[in-house]
Parts: C-alpha cells; structure tokens; sequence
C-alpha cells in the first residue's frame, strides 16, 4: 500500500470507525434519526427541524438507568462502535472498549452516541447533521453564515433531547475523548442530577488562549481560500484548498512525532523536487496534504468554522468562571489524558483534575501512553479498559 | 500598555533586536553592505549582483584568528547585539551574552554576524538581502518565483565569501539559534578546517518528517491568499493575510502554552462576540493576529517560502546521509536545547548529540529550562552565559 494511501485510510479510520478488523461476529449497528420541530440555542437562537443521528448499542433496561452516553470528537460521529454491514472494512472508532464484554460492556449497558450540530463531515453518508450547510426551511437555500453559533452547551442540549425521546433521564455516565470530553464535562456541570459518572479521555474543562489561538489557524486556512467567499459558496466551487489546510493542520497536531516520523516519509538525501520551485512539496508535506485533500469533499468549510467556534468558547458549565462550572458537578470523575498530547496537552486534563480535586469532587486521572499523541486517546484507549470497567461498576 | 502592543513590543524584540534596556553605555553597531557580482548557488544557479547586510562587533586581531560568526533564526537579522544609535528602545537579539566582557567576550573575540540571503524581512530598514523581492538585473523586474531555491548550504558560502574578503580563514566558533543552528552545524559538516567550536541552541542536524509538514503549513497560508498570484505581486497588493497568518502560525509554534497563557488575555466567561458570528476572532486569537497583521509590510511572502524549502530541505552537511554529513565534523560541540521547546523540540538536539558521541565527536548538551518553548533560546539564553564562556575558552 501507497504510504499516502495508508494515512488516507487511518484518517478514514477517525471518520467511520475503528479496529475490531478481526471480530468474528460484528455488532450490527443502525444509524437513526432524531428530529426537534424546534431547537433553541443556548445563545437564544431558534433552528427549525433540527436533525441529527444517533446510533446505539446494547439494550434499555426497563429502568432505563443502564445507559452510557458516548459522546464524539471534532472530526467523529456517533459511529463509536460495530459495524452497519457486515462487510464494512472497519468497526466504530471506540470498537475496542465498547461491546459485548468489553470494557463499556454491551450486556450490560445500553450505549448511546449522538452526530454533533454542526458535524464537520455532513457529506459523509453515515452523517446525520444540521448546521450551515443544512437547508434554512425559511429561505429553502442553506444557511451559510446566517446559521446561529453554536456552543458545547448546544451538542449536550440535543443529546438530552434524544435521550428524553426515548424515556431516559439519567446516565450510567458519559464519556468522550477531546471535543467529546468537553461535551461529556459540560453533561455534568450543566446536569448534575443526570450524570453519575463522568470520563474525559484527551480532555479538558476550559480553553485557554493558546489552544484558542491555535484552533485559529484551522479557521484562518477556510476564510483565506477565496472560494470560501464569506461563507456563500454553496452555489459555486466549495473553499477545498482552505479545508484541506484545515484538516492537514488538525491531523499534524493530533500526531505526535514519534508515530508521523514512522508514518510518512523519511528525507536524508536532497529530494529531487526541492531545489526546482518552491511552488511544490517536498513528499512529506504531500503525504500529509494529499490525504487531507481526498478526505476534504466530505467535509463543509462552514461546518468546520462553526465547530471550532464552539470549542473555542467552551468553559464547563458556561457559567462566569470555570470555577462556578466545576462546583456543580456531582458525578464520579475519570480523567485519562495522553502523555505525548500535543494539541490538548496533559496539563489541561491535570489542571482540571486539580481544581475539582480542590473542590472535594470525586477525581482520578491517569495518563494513556503512547507514540501517537492526542490520538492515543482513540488508538492506545485498550490501554485504559481496565481502568474503565472498573471506574463503570 | 495594551496587551496586542505588548506582543508587538516582544515580536518586535524579535527582529530588531533585544535585552540591554539598563545598559548605561550601549556597544553601538553599523551595518554594512557586502556585494558579490556573481554568486553560485548549492543547486548550480547564478545569481547575479547578491547583496547582504553583516554587522560586527569586537576586533579582527592580527592573525586573525579571533572570529566568532553568529548565525540567526527565521524571524531574524544579523543584529545579533549592541544599538545602531544610542536612543534605539532595544539591543541586538543576543545581547544579553555578545559584548564586552559577556560570554561571548568582544574584549576578546571579533562577532561576525550576517543578514540571511532570501530574510523574511526585507522590508525592514536595517535588512539587507538578495531574494526573490530583489530587482533581477537581467530584467529590471523582481524575481519573484524566478530567483533559485537556496540552502542552509548557500547562507553559509554566503557568509563564508563575507568572512573571505575580510582575509578570515578560520572560525573560533560558530553559534546559531534555531535556523542559526542549522547554518553554525552546516559550518562544521561542510567547512571543518574552519570550525572549531559549534553551538546549536535549539537546533537540529537535520529535520525530520514532522517538522517539514509543520514548516509547510506557513507556505501554505501563503499560497492560500488570493494576493498570493503564484508569487507574482510585486505590481499589486502584497498577500499581507496570508503572511499574517504564517507570522501567527510561527510565534504560536514557538511559544509554549505557559508563557502564551500568561501574555494574552485569558477566557473564563462567555466573550460577547463569539455568539454573534463566526466571521470574527476571540482575544486571544485577536491578540495574536493583529501583532502578526502590523508586521506584515514588513515581510515579503516569496521570501518566507525560500526560508521554509531552505529549512524543509535541511541535513547537516548536504551529503547522501545525515551520518556521513556529521562524520565530517571535526569542531568541539554544543547543543542547547529548550526543554519545553515545541518547534524542534529536544529530541532533535538528542538525536543529534547521540549520533556525534557514536562517531566518537567531542559533544556537549545542556538544557535551557524556561517558561517560552522555541523563543527560550533567545530569551533565556543568559541562562547559559557560564556554560558558553568556559566552551569558548
């Protein structure tokens, strides 16, 4: 296999799912659909037929208190576990910790994953989404720019509208690596009563400037490309150039050199190319960007943007200060950041551990190792099913 | 002072000069212009007319054997230290160890430092370079993408002619931070009968696959910008976007999260414009690019392209292997890297160190410890003024 085409499939891999390649029996697994006539954003803002997908896995007690919400990453969907069809290539991201006797045990819990708004991949087939490239039903062309913002507060409000469709109003836990950690912090500082259990893996409670200002850049690339035309381009050539940074900008970051130096291709001599222009890449810059442009149709420009904003201006609980967001929390916590994290560095995670800590919350942390960095919190989480399985029972 | 001035303030430090603010008597400097009326390049092109600024400080002894070249970093110039004029606000980038009596001793040593061919900044007033925004002679227009890729190789025969026409034949050391390390171990691979002492701080031997796609994604920000043209702007508006954001993308990268948290404006409550569109930026994110925006005009975009494939391309030596560059090294040793250092970070000076010990090399390694990352390097390399003097005697 082509080393370009191998990095193509292991971010294919972040998108539709993840290991389990030699799982005897798949989980089969449907994605559904869940509709709210009318949504109100946290900042006021009404959506009309708000949809999203949402996938689950296991069976609803008659309690209905045997439930764990799985919530997604900034490039992920509900997709976290199984497979649709038996001959998918891949299973569900989080695969290797949910299912029947796993850690997150499929026989015992019924699990629940939910499409965020504004998912970045809303061309994906499996994808069920509303967000600007949806259809404003008061105007019949997308949204574009005029689709409000949205926030962390927004993702779990829609969630807890799936939930309570189908009778739920507690969770066993809830558990999510980076954006969904901010998720699964924000389930229970903004619903105390709901969460008994809370597990952020890669995560953090708040952002702070430099993860603001480095989240920028993944924006700044969209809004330089001209195609991206203030956000109208939905009638025209959609900004690919600007995405494809976006996503090469995302991937670089998540990676650490360690696996990337192992990965793309190494340089010693002068490569050919080097010295005619500079008006090229060098192969592994390509390596990089030739992947991310095949994933890059897949993805909206707008979508992206508004998915950054929203964990630009995540602070737990949304309150004043992160201090009054943590106080709320009831719930059990286990936090699991990654040694090698580049792009939510362990400090977050144990910064957050602390402060709850210093508020007599219930807090464990331990650190996931590994050679991949932010995406050891998806590729190395086996290491943690112990930890896990203990934490749920 | 608000606090975008106060990172314009810094980044300004960066390029114009630094530390020295309490010095009673400044060591006032002058640049000076050398010309070469035909120049080779490391890829075989000629160019015609090459010009670069140097400035130094100390006496040329008699034999003169008494030469320490210090090499700058991407962002820099050869003001490495003293003032152009007693009122200027700021000294040289390292003048906290270049000048009478400091580490590196001008009582002493005569301190030879050179304006890089293709300098980021061409446009400042104090910069003299010969890059693509140069006139070409045989056209009477700029280069633009006409002017051939350089090296690390070419900035050091560069500097080597310089060194020549003063009747200099020998190096007592060489020093370079960052793409300084580069040139001052490039010295030692290519020339080692002049070199005989180097210092790499927060440097590398060559890069690897990670580093040269993080390097691309500040060409890519470029070449993004409409204004851009495929390097053709010198008759229209400059594409200042998108070297705002490479400028954003590079100071981020090299400041760690401690110091970058402490500068800009931190976010603990919801900021009243971040609900209102995506098409805006949070301070943090602000605080960073309207820095990066006022030194812009100042840049020239081709010229941060050159720098980027001149780094991109690197290996000490520009042999067939990394082993075989390094192998030619016969000068004594010194690396310096920053240990909280996210740009090349200290496995790269570690790398380095192990494979000159394994050739049975004279090496040397010490950590700067700081709150800055990459900019530790400059800003705290009076940390290492002991460590530098005894290496020098």
């Amino acid at each position: 296999m082509k080393c370009t085409a191998k990095l193509a499939l292991w971010l294919t891999t972040l998108l539709f799912s993840l290991t389990g390649w030699a799982q005897q029996q798949p989980m089969l697994v449907e994605k559904q659909r869940f509709t709210l006539d009318e949504y109100v954003t946290h900042g006021g803002e009404t959506i009309q037929e708000l949809q999203v997908g949402w996938e689950a896995y296991g069976q609803l007690n008659e309690n209905k208190d045997n439930v764990i919400l799985i919530t997604h990453f900034f490039s992920g969907n509900s997709h976290a576990a199984g497979k649709y069809s038996s001959d998918d290539e891949q299973a569900g991201y989080w695969d290797a910790i949910i299912g029947p006797g796993k850690a997150i045990d499929t026989d015992k819990y019924y699990v629940v994953s939910v499409d965020s708004l504004v998912n970045a991949y809303p061309h994906l087939p499996s994808v069920i989404t509303t967000g600007p490239a949806s259809i404003n039903p008061a105007t019949g062309k997308p949204y574009g720019l005029d689709f409000p913002v949205v926030t962390i507060r927004d993702f779990v409000n829609v969630q807890k509208a799936v939930l309570e469709s189908l009778g739920i109003k507690k969770l066993h836990a809830v558990i999510g690596a980076s954006m969904g950690s901010l998720q699964a912090i924000e389930w229970a500082a903004s619903y105390p009563d709901w969460v008994e259990r809370m597990v952020s893996v890669i995560g953090t409670a708040s952002m702070d400037a430099w993860t603001i200002a480095g989240l920028e850049a993944w924006s700044q690339a969209i809004k330089l490309d001209p195609n991206w035309n203030g956000g109208d381009y939905y009638d025209a050539e959609a900004p690919l150039d600007g995405v494809t940074m976006a996503q090469a900008l995302i991937t670089h970051g998540a990676m650490h050199p360690t696996i990337f130096n192992q990965l793309a291709p190494a340089q010693e001599t002068l490569p050919e190319q080097g010295l005619d222009t500079v008006d090229n890449q060098l192969p592994a810059a390509q390596w990089l960007y030739e992947s991310s442009r095949q994933r890059a149709p897949l993805a909206d420009a707008n979508h992206i943007l508004y998915l950054v904003r929203a964990n630009q201006l995540f602070v737990a609980g949304h309150q004043k200060t992160l201090q009054q967001g943590l106080q709320n929390i009831s719930a059990k916590t286990l936090f699991l950041p990654a040694s090698n994290d580049l792009l939510l560095m362990p400090y977050m995670a144990e910064a957050a551990a602390e402060q709850l800590q210093s508020l007599n919350k219930d807090v464990t942390i331990e650190h996931i190792n590994g050679p991949w960095g932010h995406l050891d919190g998806i590729y190395s989480i086996q290491q943690k099913a112990n930890t896990l399985k203990t934490f749920l029972e």
